[in-house]
């Protein structure tokens, strides 16, 4: 793509207008982002002194100031290397209405690591597939992505570091390494270019701004920014996704398929396993301890192990978590309850919330109900259209595939009961002082589906058991069994993971 | 206080009972908790080699793992280091009706920092002061606080550390260091002593738990905390401040006094200040440059820099934030728009949202609207009972005081405008179609109590006009002299500042 940019110089004089009328049309499109609700994300790369710091700061100058934030991306910090690559991406997407400016991003980010031997050539791929996805998923959310790479040429990167260098108040930024990056131009065009390419979709096209000259960049990017942000207020309006235009044709994306296990109906499943209160003392006792030895190689090889909960009302997710939390290290775990989602989490993608309460590798995640509302409660109460609920399943797939990639262990439990037990645990929660606190209208509610989240389950269950994130249905008519059963998962394939790595 | 201790021992099979029995209680207290929305800090602290870790596991293992989290405190990593050091306690706060467990806190932060030379005695005796603060505004807003400090002997505390080295699985954990701690018993027993008298208030008493014998230790523990916890129930529910048993005399804390400069009155105010166009435009340019400029020395000398900006309604506070922003480097700076606190921001102490927002050192935070509408809009709109957001002229200072103490500059402006000039502003956004969205019946509603909202802001200048962080006010009827009062304030104050560091 970059061979075919064509350099060339506006006069100041000549641009002044315009500027300016774009720069007061952008005041205009920022409330209309606003009012729209529509989440912005614009990205700045491109060659070192390409300008890109004071091309956002021109972009910004006229916006207010609290509907935009600017982040620097740099090499990642101690915090976030103990995170999936993504995962500082993820936590800083913007609100609805709001825009996120980066300087730098996820695409000079995989460049690099790659070319500085950070990462090799096949991660270097599923970098690139990650940041394809993640800009899809955002997509499909309804998020404008405008994705700017600054082009300067070998001659004009020569010149400006020289004239950097040779300036007394600017040569402190000017390294060894940008002189010897100088004579690497070639070889770190084909790098950008190759991955411009890979990464250039129908979703999401990359615009490519000739820098040579400061005003003919700064034109560019503001013509860019506003038609892309009247295009996105006009779908919006129109309720549908926004095409941006393409500058350079684009890659034919497909997401991955997903190979999945073979899984059973609920109504399959045999629910008349139990334990005898001596077995169940026995086996607690054995793989409490089991776990906590466990949990300790976990820590120490830094594998992440995420617990995902979910269940009928009154199946005995509680319980059930308790008696695994309290094998591990309190301080190498943590129980996130999830429930109906903030204001600022309803503003984002629905898995923002969940990429931000990831723990520490080494550390245990463990889930009270999870992301897979999005293809229960969700569509079923109406929160969500079923049409972009459906989406969740390939979104979700494609979630735990990163989190497997970071390294984590996946265990997903469905606590299943049958219905007459759960009339005996709600009828009993009622008769029991302290424990009515735990049962409202809206179980009784819920109840009345049944069959409708019973299909939602079944199909939740074949379409995301995948082979590195398997669903385990846990049979929970005797809690007993069902504590064992969830421990003894976790238990066996943890001796596994950790007996390989 | 610790030479009163005497060391104990309980036989496991005389305490089994009690303990079964205060466990099973502390499930059910834990539930009264969350019923009455108490939120609840334990701190465990102690010698090397206490039991920790094994009491706290202890303590919550029959409890809820979802209405509690467990944070170790360790030596401060990078991030850390770069915000206030009492930062990362206030952003751990948990919510209503949840338990946060430190294993170690403030307290063996202050002894550990002091005795390994990363501060001196000053800032050792400063940092008493900021923990008593932290624990008094805590329980002042209905936390209760258990601070648990586990005591051992040197006799014990040698024959644990030999055990743990003789042992092939634990000899890891004991490095030369803790040997060589051993000899300095004495002297660590006395900065401990002296910390934990120092720090032994009647708001937040220090319990002080025989620990030789660890089931004698367990029960004490359990003890105190039951205790704590039901008397924190009693007093909720009476409406009053919890006490909690003395084991020793408290110290006499008395809050600081702070000095205050003298300040005007809005009605005193001469509202008929502006500049012409061409002032305007020459001194804008002037003070951005000069800005931007002072933003990189306070970048490079690691200075924070605060900007709090309240206001009437259509003062013009968001096009001034827009010219002091747009001077600014944008990677070096946030704005923090405050609206109303979002469920998981209610359910803290109102401070949490201002301390969690906080930009690393060396950057600019600032924040439109702030932590000042404790005492304007939540008493007057009565989300606040009178008496309860009085407080906060301490509490605000107190925090301002800390940030000072970290190293910030902190600039506060009341962006003012008189009752004719809103009118104005209010027609004239109503009469604009581009503008109408920033006009609501609220505002008008707002109108009408401006008596109110003026003598309470006369009162809130007057009584938080400290030396480190006193008030501007800024005529606003005239928005270019508001924007250069602003701009030309920071930079004669961040001019001196700089000079001086």
């Amino acid at each position: 793509m970059l061979e075919m940019i064509k350099q060339h110089k506006t006069k100041k004089s000549e641009a002044a207008d315009e500027l300016t009328a774009m720069q007061t049309e952008l005041i205009d499109l920022a409330n209309a982002v606003k009012a729209a609700k529509i989440p912005v994300i614009i990205t700045i790369d491109g060659w070192a002194s390409a300008g890109k710091g004071s091309q956002i700061a021109k972009l910004i100058k006229y916006m207010d100031p609290r509907f935009y934030k600017v982040k620097p991306i740099r090499i990642p910090n101690e915090q976030e290397k103990r995170k999936p690559w993504m995962h500082r991406y993820w936590t800083k997407l913007p609100g609805k209405g709001e825009f996120l400016i980066l300087d730098g991003s996820w695409f000079a980010d995989t460049v690099k690591s790659y070319r500085y031997g950070a990462i090799d050539k096949d991660e270097y791929k599923r970098r690139i597939d990650d940041v394809n996805t993640f800009e899809r998923q955002l997509r499909d959310d309804g998020y404008l992505i405008i994705k700017l790479f600054l082009h300067i040429t070998q001659d004009e990167q020569k010149r400006r570091v020289k004239a950097l260098a040779a300036d007394e108040i600017t040569k402190w930024r000017v390294s060894q390494h940008d002189f010897d990056n100088l004579k690497r131009y070639d070889k770190i065009f084909k790098k950008y270019d190759k991955t411009l390419t890979m990464t250039n979709t129908e979703f999401a096209p990359w615009h490519i701004v000739p820098a040579n000259d400061r005003v003919t960049a700064q034109l560019d990017i503001m013509r860019t920014v506003t038609n892309a942000v009247k295009l996105a207020c006009d779908a919006k309006e129109k309720g549908i996704l926004c095409k941006l235009p393409e500058q350079f044709p684009t890659i034919k994306y497909k997401p991955e398929k997903f190979k999945l296990v073979k899984t059973k109906k609920l109504a399959d499943i045999d629910m008349n396993k139990q334990l005898t209160d001596e077995e169940y003392r026995r086996l607690l006792k054995k793989y409490q301890s089991r776990l906590f030895e466990l949990q300790n190689i976990c820590y120490q090889k830094k594998i992440p192990v995420i617990v995902a909960y979910e269940g009928w009302d009154a199946g005995g997710k509680g319980g059930n978590i308790k008696r695994l939390a309290s094998s591990l290290d309190p301080r190498g775990y943590e129980v996130k309850p999830i429930a109906a989602p903030e204001p600022s989490e309803a503003a984002r993608h629905y898995l923002w919330r969940f990429w931000t309460r990831l723990e520490n590798d080494g550390h245990f995640t463990i889930f009270d109900r999870t992301w897979y509302g999005r293809v229960m409660v969700e569509p079923i109460e109406g929160f969500t259209p079923k049409e972009r609920a459906d989406m969740a399943y390939l979104e979700i797939n494609e979630f735990e595939k990163q989190l497997t990639r970071w390294g984590a262990v996946i265990f997903k439990f469905w606590i299943n009961i049958d219905k007459d037990e759960q009339y005996r645990r709600f009828k009993e929660r009622e008769n029991t002082p302290s424990k009515q606190w735990k049962i409202t209208d809206e179980d009784w509610r819920n109840r009345e589906k049944w069959d409708e989240y019973e299909k939602a389950v079944d199909r939740m269950i074949k379409l995301t058991s995948t082979e590195f994130a398997p669903w385990t249905v846990v049979e929970g008519n005797d809690k007993k069994y069902a504590r064992i059963k969830a421990l003894k998962t976790v238990c066996d394939r943890l001796e596994e993971v950790t007996a390989e790595r």
